[in-house]
């Protein structure tokens, strides 16, 4: 756990609690301007940002693409299948050929965990992580986070749950690290065999009552401030139960005995009727989930900003 | 059957012979500005269009992108394999992620008819429909109709002939609208299995005259004004009989009846050989499918200013 | 073998010793500008850059991509699969239609040798080789060369020996046209499956030591100013032999027997461990693989600047 060095964004551990505030007022800042309620300001004009992306991703390229846009940065897509990560080159000798391509900034997603620190050791150009195995997705950590002080203001003390495939979730894993740096409490929830160690190893070693593992939903209802529902990953793991739906899914009743002004986050995509229904997802009082996409652009418009110098 | 509403472009059918003919114009003052002769005009600076493709395209996504780029907009493509869609989302969860992003304007290609519909009851920012499923293809219709009457001049009571698999055909559903509107009339023939009851049920509907279906194409021809030459698509049906050629492949000798000023068009991709020959396709007197392709820039950059509130 | 029409960039046979200077003076006037030391120069702003990739490429499209951008220009990216062309669509039908949507240059790559030539002859604009078969890759060829005469100064009666899969490479037969031409010597050097008739022909036409042909690489180390170590092409031939690092591979120890000052090359992707181990491939001293790639967007730049009449 070191410090934060602002030459890079490779993950949310080791952020001090006002280098996360500086970010999220940062964030706050563009939120106005990808509303289109203020025009934008091309501050990176000239500028190009490479999105390195070795697993897809929908929303994440498109997010970090778009902030680049509304800065006056272009974009350069190096995310399509049959690249050369596929005829056998490293993920580090491609970001070090992009790098050589004279790029100001690389945002990287890769499957192993580490990833994208192994990128930024070799390059001198900024390095943001938008998603590195089961490790960390620090963007999508902030971008939560500032959802939920728009919508909760302070967070200290609030308590937030976090539910689903806890083990294989860099969201879960971004967000335990933010949440316990600016004093709000975690629950993780689960079933058994989705929670890891690692995670049980956090909540042993964390202050008392800051993070903790459960295995059952319903009991904690009542007591937090926030739901994060997490997406089953088929892609991931094959271990879901018949009944994860019955067990952890957010139905309307279980919605209803939340307290009346908590909120409801999904990092997307949602599989409606599995982990969350559409009356939850889609309930205007509680679902800010479209929200979070919007706070996404502002949170990659401030990053870029900070790490390129711009603004 | 609803008047055009100006916020979004999603089918021709519905729209008034002013409505087109205001399109028409519009576009008609980009061909120069397509061509190169007129530098572009930079009237949607600074704003966003998402190509939204569940199905590729390279024409019709890459023509999107360039009337875009004409008029200065960046251009989010969200057209790749292994996005959200194929994580089991749904297409109007990605166009709503897309809109939550803060793009300007969502231009969506997807298979089921009426997918961009759906979107744009959802969303709020402008929705082009490149294509959905067999229901239409609107600004094809558009630069058909544009190519036509640059050639022909005005197009009443000039007759058509759209040729091939009719019933899976957006394109000819788009430009039956189009041209019953301004006036025309239309032949549509091809084989049976191909000619669907939706078209059978227009022609009895219409007035008399106006669209007319036939399985033969040679006693047609010396008929018509244009012979739109539709594409075989191996991809939706495997119908096509061996004898496809020899009853309605545009030939050469087919070509030679008819009327002197006829001309000849095909919406691209060309089977070359199979629904239409290369002396057809290539005759610089006769065909018009490059030009096609030039108009289809500049209508969408039309269709593009006019629902951004540029120009 | 034709003079250079200067209206496209097709291949390096037949560019004259002052073409080749020209365009190595151009690159070398971009190089500063993509290092990021000099403000880059919108002369292409307005105009638009085809990239008609039929292989995918990271390198070498996002090369062009970056070039592109630096000098203002938009990108528009065809390259994706499902396009046109698995529609059955010729490449040069694709072209035409990418013409007439208004692009300003059109950089091509295909896999029949050729293609680009045929592309060329069809359409009016600017086309740029980005590799085609066996044939030729000529910007690889130019920033190759310019890569070596930054570090070696003027290449008359040098020799640069070319490793590997001779007879599929189309970055040998760029480098072999543009090293003779400015007065370099060439070694090929490749088990004899992989020196194809042609180089041999080629070094048996040459001036008389100009190009040699030989299948040990040892001998060869001590005497050569530069060793481009070609790409083993798993995707193209299943011929190489398991003792191939034995005999071809730029091991430490080879490397060793080099000249102090020779320089080491490869066009990447790199197969680590295989044609060249990481000592030599890492090497600060002799490896100058990350500045050919720097060099490539510079390359790239003046072509595109050439060609469509910026600068």
């Amino acid at each position: 756990m070191t410090a934060w060095d602002r030459r890079n964004l490779l993950q949310l551990e080791g952020l001090s609690r006002e280098d996360i505030v500086e970010l999220l007022d940062a964030a706050e800042r563009h939120v106005d301007a990808v509303r289109g309620k203020t025009p934008p300001r091309a501050t990176l004009a000239g500028r190009i940002v490479a999105n390195l992306f070795f697993e897809d991703s929908t929303r994440t390229r498109g997010s970090f693409a778009v902030a680049a846009h509304r800065l006056g940065a272009a974009v350069i897509d190096l995310s399509s299948a049959g690249s050369s990560v596929s005829k056998g080159e490293t993920i580090v000798d491609t970001a070090l050929t992009v790098e050589a391509m004279g790029v100001n900034a690389i945002v990287v997603r890769a499957r192993p965990a580490g990833a994208a620190h192994l990128v930024a050791e070799a390059v001198a150009v900024p390095v943001i992580n938008a998603g590195d195995g089961r490790h960390e997705h620090p963007t999508q950590g902030l971008l939560d986070l500032l959802t939920m002080r728009q919508h909760l203001g302070d967070m200290t003390g609030r308590i937030v749950a976090i539910v689903g495939d806890i083990a294989n979730s860099r969201v879960a894993r971004s967000n335990v690290h933010a949440l316990t740096t600016i004093g709000a409490h975690v629950r993780l929830i689960g079933p058994p065999a989705l929670v890891s160690g690692f995670f049980e190893s956090v909540a042993a070693a964390s202050a008392p009552g800051t993070v903790q593992v459960s295995h059952e939903l319903d009991p904690v209802l009542p007591l937090v401030d926030v739901v994060m529902v997490l997406r089953v990953q088929f892609e991931r793991d094959s271990d879901i139960s018949a009944d994860y739906h019955e067990l952890f899914g957010l139905t309307a009743a279980r919605a209803a005995r939340l307290k009346p002004e908590a909120i409801v986050m999904h990092p997307g995509p949602m599989n409606r009727g599995l982990e969350i229904d559409s009356e939850v997802a889609d309930d205007p009082t509680r679902s800010v989930i479209r929200t979070q996409v919007t706070n996404g652009v502002a949170v990659r418009m401030a990053v870029l900003e900070l790490l390129l110098g711009g603004g």
